[in-house]
């Protein structure tokens, strides 16, 4: 598995499951969404102006795409908006690891740069550190409908894990498979 | 990693926070429990009965351990048993990977024996067949306080995921910690 082929195999809509351990105090979250991850043209102006922001040149990124999710919560007093879209730009170092560039990040509302590398069962990887907190993220799929997804929000200086969260997301059907 | 660590790291007493995902019809289970898990004497009469019912020479058994749960579920309709115990006794083959006995199993109730091995990023990771589906397992540490797991039910036949749960859990300070 490397970077492009993990994209493309990600490409389309998904049903997503999410459920959401907040640690401290045994609170479970349920969040079902639905996952629309389209790729984009190295020529989008997005791409470009993220790459910028970076001062990454064009030439050292592939596959872009888009990601867009649409959910709801179980959880009333929940802060993180269930709602949003964001653009990313892998910049591979070589097949097995590199940067994603991200116009938004999970955990907090800012740009973020994630490193990943693929593992040698085929998972994908990735470390965010962001100002106050780090994310770390597994996604792996079991077969080409279902992908699986393993988040940590840490606390940004420390190994202590505030939240986990668990995806199953199952791709659905395109017009064209039908 | 190996079975040895993976088991001396295992033992003591975890609250866990699990959720089931059911993947057919989008519902979520949510489970809290508290699991033990204890060493056991290689001469203990049920680590002698286990291998004996799987022809299993007792000089190639290491490190076998009780684990007992009880736990409370949102789900009312649950067939799954909240509480229950068992005794493992792990056949290693090697270093990295071997068969680990089993009284009962998870998404049985009947002796089991799972196939397991060690990733390179020191994940446990199972598989186990019954008459009628399969379960994989896997299991990892985040910190020696942190352990993780995913766990798959799978139609015995084909690739087909029926239920896929995570836990996240969390180790009790024993008496001796403090």
């Amino acid at each position: 598995m490397d970077i492009t082929q993990f994209v493309a195999q990600s490409i389309g809509q998904w049903k997503s499951q999410r459920s959401a351990h907040h640690l401290a105090f045994q609170h479970f979250e349920a969040v079902t969404s639905t996952i629309d991850i389209t790729a984009l043209e190295m020529s989008d102006p997005r791409v470009i102006a993220l790459c910028k922001a970076y001062d990454v040149p064009l030439e050292a990124a592939v596959s872009p795409f888009h990601m867009r999710w649409a959910g709801e919560s179980d959880w009333d007093d929940d802060a993180e908006p269930v709602k949003g879209e964001t653009v990313l730009v892998p910049v591979p170092e070589n097949a097995k690891c590199g940067k994603l560039l991200r116009e938004q990040g999970y955990a907090e509302e800012m740009a973020a740069v994630g490193e990943y590398h693929f593992t040698e069962d085929g998972a994908f990887v990735m470390l965010t550190a962001y100002d106050r907190a780090a994310a770390e993220e597994r996604i792996w799929f079991v077969n080409p409908k279902l992908r699986m997804r393993v988040s940590m929000i840490k606390t940004s200086g420390g190994s202590g894990v505030v939240t986990a969260s668990f995806s199953s997301e199952i791709k659905q059907l395109q017009s064209n498979d039908q």
